[in-house]
């Protein structure tokens, strides 16, 4: 995987540049938003939604600057959703990426008015001229960013989960929770390679599959690192969702089962992408590394 | 001011039956995520910056269908800042229009994510194909609305206000701080009208310095109101401000120059408008109403 690791640490440094771009700070008393909402953003996270966009983006030949805007744009809504994820009155953590959360390091008021304001740069950057010189372009990718991060989507998700406990949750409804939760954003992170290079349909197919399965995968990986991984290595809190009693394809499945399916998930998620040459290894690799990543 | 009255009952019927059909209600555990997102949308308030979308549309024969959703997503964009503001990590208030704040009906969590999932469903309505057949206007307006709602718009402005006791506030200060947090978004409500009408340069730049002219003689009437109104009519606690010794413009002029800016400002804002005929009207009168409300 040596390909797969370099290409990750140089999508986290083309990322942090393309976000340090996009995130000036101001002169008046603003500039402590921007700081907070730079520090939500910058120096963390695996940054694979971004490599997704990117490995999409150029198996149909799109630029690379086009590819990094709209990388960097699924990046912020994945950052502020963080930061409105750790706040006290949802799951109140005072550690992620191995430093103090945002309202920690800030305070609440602050970290409610980084996200917010995140989230609407996100969408400031996917319609920006140079993201993309064609207009129908721009507005199909905002209109999917935000059908994947909305009440249909990312924040349903999220609904979902603070839900969880008043609802009889099996393997079907633990699925479709971390779908709208986490799914739906990666699934638009490889589908927005093939909006920006006009991708036929099959292609575009091909992607969604490979993104629903490796969501999937990439959940259940993560309840696994949950019950074993290393919190120092993980940079956040663990075992959370065991001690709160929540039911996870883990508890649902068994640690056995649960890794067979994330296996099973991934070799399929890499099947899918049959329909692409070589150019596509990478994102193969990629589905194995979400499952067996130690972080 | 009868046609006035009219017409602004009028847009709250329309943009309330609008509002209801963009929210719809999912059966799985995120439908109560989207029953907080209508309660803080549906019934209430002035309806304002959608009576400036309509209104400047008509200008420039803009389907009213198109307008009608810009101006939900504006109303979508105003009802989320409402909802995070009265945070108790925020302004902590217990009431809005008259009824218990989102945070108190709900709970503290689900306000958050009802406002982020509004501030998300902004710019689906706007992207989304039934809002303009041209997708260039369609994209135009997603970064005009993100620009004036983000960090260097109203989120800024509300970072500024939560920072405002640590600075020195003057006269210049204060209107840089109502400009950020309440003249940027109805500056967009009244410059929508002439993207959706791809209007010329000369009448978008008057609609533009009607709207810095009426926003800032909203605010002050606001602070006005803050000083002289009646809590009962107005629907939400009042002078918060003088008590927490926040700098306004009542507090920096006094009343009686307060007062005499405002009338000021409407006048001017409406001779912007002298570029348009008659169908301008109802803007005109409208300038004057900002000031001279009593809610």
């Amino acid at each position: 995987m040596t390909n797969l690791n370099e290409c990750l640490s140089a999508t986290g440094v083309a990322m942090n540049k393309e976000l340090e771009r996009l995130l000036p700070i101001s002169e008046g008393p603003e500039g402590r938003l921007q700081a907070a909402m730079r520090y939500a953003c910058l120096d963390g996270g695996k940054r694979l939604r971004p490599f997704f966009v990117l490995q999409t983006a150029q198996l149909f030949n799109v630029a690379n600057q086009a590819a990094l805007r709209v990388a960097a744009a699924i990046e912020l809504v994945h950052c502020y959703s963080l930061v409105h994820d750790d706040l006290p009155a949802m799951d109140d953590d005072d550690l992620r990426r191995g430093r103090p959360t945002c309202h920690k390091a800030f305070d609440e008021a602050t970290a409610i008015l980084a996200g917010d304001a995140l989230l609407t740069k996100a969408f400031e950057v996917v319609a920006a001229p140079p993201t993309h010189s064609d207009p129908a372009v721009r507005a199909e990718l905002v209109l999917a960013l935000a059908e994947a991060s909305g009440d249909r989507g990312m924040v349903g998700g999220q609904m979902f989960d603070l839900m969880a406990g008043e609802i009889t949750m099996d393997v079907a409804a633990v699925t479709r929770l971390q779908n709208l939760k986490t799914g739906r954003l990666i699934g638009f992170s490889c589908e927005a390679g093939a909006i920006l290079g006009k991708a036929p349909h099959q292609q575009r197919q091909a992607l969604r599959a490979y993104a629903h399965d490796v969501g999937l995968a990439f959940q259940i990986a993560d309840d696994l690192l949950d019950i074993e991984g290393d919190p120092e290595k993980v940079g956040k809190e663990l075992r959370k969702d065991a001690e709160a009693g929540k039911a996870t394809f883990v508890s649902l499945l068994g640690v056995e089962r649960a890794r067979a399916q994330a296996d099973h998930l991934w070799r399929q998620a890499a099947a899918h992408l049959d329909v692409f040459d070589e150019k596509a290894d990478l994102l193969r690799e990629a589905a194995r590394f979400v499952v067996e990543r130690k972080l």
